[in-house]
Parts: structure tokens; sequence; C-alpha cells
């Protein structure tokens, strides 16, 4: 039943674009469902793109529009014209549209709106404009259905079938007094069950989740969680029934999120794709390394005061790469684990100093087991019992604090209200990289007695 | 209209059950959405929770039980007997009570099973015990609407009023033929709709996303998110509808999946928490530390070669952690960006070798920039201008050689089935590491000609 993508559809569509062959298109496209089509646009070029859709039906090429990833469908807009683009418009739900024109540059998105034909479409759409988009209000849609607490199950059915239209997907109806404050909710199931002269307030629930359109995007996708929603309802701060965010947009968000947070702890410092060009890349790419260079030349500035150590025993030099990245691993693998308790916990705090004794616990074993481990291979491959006591002990310091770092770093980022994913990467293994050459010429010199 | 839980409101509630305050517990609780209450449980320890579920009537604890994440519920079944297990799971989903058992040793889920009173509750977790967790199969319900085709509208709500009590959200009903192969869905809205003697074959929509149960749960989350449904159902080879899976159970699995995500790019072996004990916590982070760990061994073992060169220039140790460590953070960089990208690829693949020339391309712009920096600092450190220039230009290399390392490697993981993600983290690291210091100590070796 699904449709499968494949590279001889690719170029047999190629050709049709070219060889001007519309019937194939259209008919090829009909059996297709928009996110398949969607599919299909992201592996044509723009002009290519441009001829398929102008020749489906609006509400097809409405959706795909909608369904397009952000930066492709910003560089596909820019074939349209304002009038086309503001024909397209009513054809998508409000949150679709608000984010189209919220890419657009200021200019092009103000004609478009004074071009569209429908009232309510455009009043929603500067609506949803003026919220943030990682806010709830800007994730929200307007299409939803209501019912005055009043009315009877017959006139709420009346009411549905009037904007059955403008809704494609309906759960729930939402409960409003003459105000249009939220009070409460009733499924359709409810409705469908109900006589058809029963009061909504006989039947609605008034035990309702919402939110507050200021509130942060994190903050919807918390609640649709933990309450199992498949949607939620926006709401001023007054009460008043603003719109509605689905769960597939908190899908969405969801996946942005976990993109994001990788990226952060890969020392990417602003959202890239693959497929961003050369230089945008670049700037994402260098300021963590460039950070990292820093400290590489901090870490060179520090031994060169071991000059004369590293002279008498350049054996010592081997085991540097040792040293920096166990605390790097053992930095990211606790920071990690601390960054991902942070954000799960809906709870309360249980004890820090429980955690830390836990987490020193954890790396006393494996520096145990490592540093063992060190310090016969030192010895088996010739070199001094002193070298081979002085590496152990590195390791084992190293472990140590490097899982001290890894935990204690995000508990502080977080309480200062900075995203703790950047403890892991390349600020903690740079940090650790420090730490570690610190302390094993600290040992060795105390040691050796140098 | 939330609840908020706080620290006080812990405190009074243990004070209630250590002096057997049952009116103040049943009271509190009465008013709290069972999710609620379940982060209230998470704080306290199991007798403490035990007492406070008793208190409470059968469907909320059922409610409570399935919302208590793996770990917690494994430890707290432990409290309950076989009785009182099998009367919680009439009340609870198909496929939370299927999990539940899932996870209790193979005596008492049988136990369980044999003192169901509801035929159909038992035969459904038979039926759903079957499905290994991470298939389509294994995170599907059996609670759903199914209409046979030839029904009327009437017919349909008839039914819905039969399995109302089983199903508590209904948004589509299943169209099925007389041998419950899927043919197509109907919406509650188009049933609402629609008059009483409409046939369902008049009004049913026969285009439908479905997915064979034996599908990787991987599979279920792109159809959902490519698709925007709200729940996707579950049919057999022969196209027979087994149950539906609902997107609140993708939205735990595209979590969980993010979380694992980054443990693997973290080098943490297992699926471990935060709460997880010591000895668990040890073995997930030791095997590759452990790999690290012989990373750096072998790194001495070749540097040993070196020891000449070392003796001579002491001052070439003092960069080593600087050409380890960029090695290592352009290696992340450049996997992550590509792990995200076949992730993320839900079309065709372009051509790598394109690809490959842009990573090439960036590296040589990060690479240009950090090597000019790095070359004018060792030189006014004092350093030799030959010395400068073996830094500067390993430091290039290794740029290069680890964007390409960092891009391939993934690549090739995917097209042998192994998850890219591991291609991040302490792998990458470790091999950037070693070929840092080859790259290193060879352009060192070949421009002093030692």
């Amino acid at each position: 039943m699904q449709f499968e993508l494949s590279k001889e559809y690719i170029e047999r569509l190629q050709t049709a674009i070219e060889e001007n062959d519309t019937a194939f298109i259209v008919n090829t496209m009909e059996e297709q469902h928009p996110a398949d089509i969607t599919a299909v646009l992201h592996e044509l070029d723009t002009p290519e793109s441009k001829f398929v859709t102008d020749l489906l039906p609006k509400e097809i090429t409405a959706d795909i529009i909608s369904n397009l990833d952000d930066d492709t469908r910003k560089r596909f807009i820019k074939v349209f014209d304002s009038d086309e683009v503001a024909s397209l418009l009513p054809f998508m739900n409000s949150d679709d549209a608000a984010d189209l024109l919220d890419e657009q540059p200021v200019k092009f998105r103000e004609e478009v709106i004074a071009l569209i034909n429908d009232v309510e479409t455009a009043n929603n759409i500067i609506e949803l404009l003026h919220y943030d988009e990682d806010c709830a209000g800007g994730l929200m849609a307007k299409e939803l259905i209501k019912a005055n607490i009043n009315w009877s199950v017959i006139q709420t059915i009346e009411e549905i079938r009037n904007q059955a239209e403008n809704v494609d997907k309906i759960f729930s109806v939402y409960v409003v007094d003459d105000n249009d404050r939220l009070l409460g909710i009733v499924s359709v199931k409810k409705i469908l069950l109900a006589r058809a002269n029963t009061l909504i307030s006989d039947i609605y629930e008034s035990d309702i989740i919402s939110i507050e359109s200021y509130r942060e995007d994190w903050e919807v996708v918390d609640l649709i969680r933990k309450y199992d929603l498949e949607a939620i309802p926006v709401v001023n701060m007054a009460g008043k029934l603003l719109g509605v965010i689905t769960v597939d947009d908190v899908v969405d968000v969801i996946t942005e999120q976990a993109v994001e947070e990788q990226q952060i702890m890969s020392g990417i410092t602003q959202n890239v794709e693959e497929d961003d060009n050369v230089w945008r890349s670049t700037r994402a790419r260098l300021p963590w390394l460039l950070i990292g260079m820093i400290g590489g030349l901090t870490g060179a500035q520090f031994m060169g005061f071991f000059e004369g150590d590293l002279k008498l025993i350049p054996a010592m030099a081997f085991f540097i790469p040792l040293i920096t990245a166990t605390g790097g691993n053992v930095g990211i693998q606790s920071s990690t684990i601390m960054i991902q308790s942070l954000a799960a916990s809906t709870g309360l705090e249980s004890s820090y100093l429980l955690r830390i004794i836990k987490v020193l616990l954890i790396a006393l074993l494996n520096a145990s087991i490592m540093c063992t481990i060190v310090f016969g291979f030192v010895l088996l491959t010739g070199e001094e019992p002193k070298l081979a006591t002085v590496v152990a002990l590195a390791l084992f310091s190293v472990v140590i604090l490097a899982s001290l770092m890894g935990t204690i770093t995000p508990i502080i980022l977080d309480k200062l209200g900075i995203n703790p994913a950047l403890a892991s990467g390349p600020f903690i293994t740079t940090a650790n990289d420090l730490i570690g050459l610190g302390v094993y010429f600290g040992v060795a010199h105390s040691l050796f007695g140098l």
C-alpha cells in the first residue's frame, strides 16, 4: 500500500518534466499520498518541483509544501510569486501557513497577507505570527472545534458539520463559556454515543490539561508526554481558548530537540544539516575546534615547565594520549548520564551528595580495573617500575577527577539556566585534557623527585 | 489546573502513611490525575507506594502502574502477589499489561495469566507476549474499534457503544471484511456527520497506511512521523487486522531512541539510568574505556619507536594533546553530522562522492584557519620554526583525515547494518588519536630528517 521511492521513478519523472509529459505526472501523482510526493520533490531541483506542483490541485500542493523540511521550503517558495502563495495558504493548517510566512522576508510576507482572500485565514495567520516559534503559541494551530457549555449535543454536531471543512482531524470538542474561556473537553466518542438533546454541560469533562501560550516548547512536550495527550489546548492568561497543539507537532519538536542536543554534545554551535553550505558548516564547527585548540596550546605551555623531566625520561611522553583520552572518555560518559538524568527528571531532585558518592564508587571500580591493567602492561614493556607507578597513579586520579567533573558540570550549568548538554563534548574533553596533564606531570614530578 | 509536585506534599504524605492517615491520602489523591500520582510514587519507597495504591480504586492503580518507568515498575511489582496483579490487568490497556508481564519472571507471569478472570484480557495478553518488544507487534494494543464494510452507520455506532468501555480514545474506526482483513478507515467525525442508514462502504477511505506486525519499531516511528498519523493499524502477512499503535507509544519510542543514541555516542554499552546500581553502571562503561585504554597503550608502543626523536626535541611532546584532541573533536563533529543525515534521510542517497568533496572543503577551511593560528603561536613561544612547521602540518593533516574518517565510518557501519552512532564517541576518538600520533611523528621524522 505504501509508495516506494525509486531511482527509476525519479528518472522517469525527470524525463516526463523535460518532455512536458503532463499526463504521466498527473497520473502517477494522483495515486500518491502528499507525504510521498514531498519525498519525491526532495529529490528534484526547484524548477522541476515547481513544474510538478503547478500541475497538482491547490490543496495537494499546500499539503506538500507544509511537509517539506524548513530549508527546502524556504528555497522552494522563492520561485512562487506572492499571488500564488496567497492562494495556497487557505488550504494549509494555520500553524503551517504561519511557519511558512515566518520564514519569508518581511516585505514578501506583508504582500502575501494582503493578497489572502479569506479573512479568517488572514486573521489567523496574523495572530500566529505574533508568537515566538519556540513557545506554545508558536506551535498551535487555530483550527479546532469548540462548543458552548450551554449547547445541546445536536447543536454541537451542527457546529462540527459547519467547521468540518477546516478541521481535518477531530478527536475532541473543547467546551467554553460565553467569553470563550476554556472550561473542559468532551470526546467525539461521547458526543456520538449521547442523545441529541443531552446538554454538553452534562457530559463534558472539566478536568482538562491546558497550557498558556507563552510557555516554552519543551513544556508542551513534557505535558503531552506525561499525560499521553493527542492534543493540548492553548489558552491566554485569562483562560481564553486560543488554539490547539497536536501531538504530530510535538513529535517534530522532540525529534528536533534530540538532533540539537546531539549537535551541542558534539561541539557544533548552530543547527546545521548535512546539505548546508560549506561556509555555514565551517562556522558551526570552528568555535569549538578553536576552544579545543586553545586547550591544546595551554597544555603545551604547561608541559613546557616540565621540559627537563621529559628530557630525562622521554618515555613519559608515550603515555600522554592514554591519560588525556581516558579523561575525555570518562568525562563524556559521566556527563551524558547526568545530562539525561537532568532531562528526564520530572520529580524532585534526590540528594546531590548521594549521587556524587555513587559516581565516585563507579569511578573507583573502573579506575582500579584500568590502572591494574595499565600498571602490568607498562612493566611488561620493560619500562621502569617507577614510571609504571606514575602512569597507573595518574590514570587512577584522572578517572576519579573526570567522573566528578562530568557529573558536577552539568548540574552547575543546569542551575545557571544553561543547557547542560554543553558539558558533554569538546568542553569537558578539553578541560579533562588539561586536568589529566596536570595530574600526570604533578604525580611524576613529586614521585621522581625531579 | 496542573498539580505541582512539592517537597512539602511528599513529606506530608509520608507522615500520613506512617500515621495510617488514610483519609488524607484518599482525599488528596482523588483530585489528582493518575500521571501526577505516578510522579508522587517515584518519590516514595516501595512499601510507601504500595500503601498508597492499596487505598486507590483498581482502575487508578492500573493506570499509575502503566505510567511508572520500567525499572521502578519492575521493583514495585515485586511486592504484589499474583492475585493482585491479575485483578489489575483487566483495567490496563493490553499493550501495557503485556509489557508489565514481560518484565516478570516466567513462573510469576504464568501464575498471573492463569488467575486472570476475564478471558479476553488473558487472550490478548498471551497474544501480545509472543511479539518481540522492539517490533510493531510488541508496541500494539488490541483495543480498537472495527466495523464490517457491510455495516450501516447505526450498526457501527452500536459497536462503538459496546466497546466503549475497553477503548478510551477513539479517533477512527477500522473497516474490515468478513475475514477481518483490513480494508480501510473511517473517522469518528465522518460517522458522526453521516445518516444512520448510510453504509460504511460508502463513506470509508480505502487509502490507509498500515504496518505488518514483524516490522521494527523505527519503521513504525518513520511512518507515523511521515504521514502525521495519530495511530497506525497493525496487520499480519495476510492483511488481517491485529491491533493498533497509537502516537503516544511512538513518542516514548522516539524519546528512548534518542537517549540510547546519546549513550552509544558517549561510549556506554547498555541502556543505563542514573539510578542503576554501581556494578551495572560500571559494566556499562568499562568496555569502551578499555578500548580507549588499548588505543592509548598502542599509541605508547608506537611512540616508543620515536624515543630518540623525543630525546632530541622534548618540545615535540608538548603538542601531542593538541594533535590528538583536535583529531577527536573534528572526528566527532563530522560523524555526528553524518549520523544525523543517515537517520533523517527518507529519500534516495545523493552521491557519496559529492558529500565527501564537501566534507573535504569544510575540513580544508577549518584546517587552514587552525593551522595558521597554531603556527604563529608556536613561533611566538620561541620554538624552532621547524617544530612550528611540523605541528602546523600535522594539525592540518589530522583535521583532513579525521573529517574523512568521521564521515566515511558511519556510512560503512550503516551499509554493514551496524548502528552508525557507534562511529561517534570513543571509537572515533581512539582511532583519531592513533592517526594523529602517526601523522605527527611521521611528519616530524621526515621533516627533521631524524
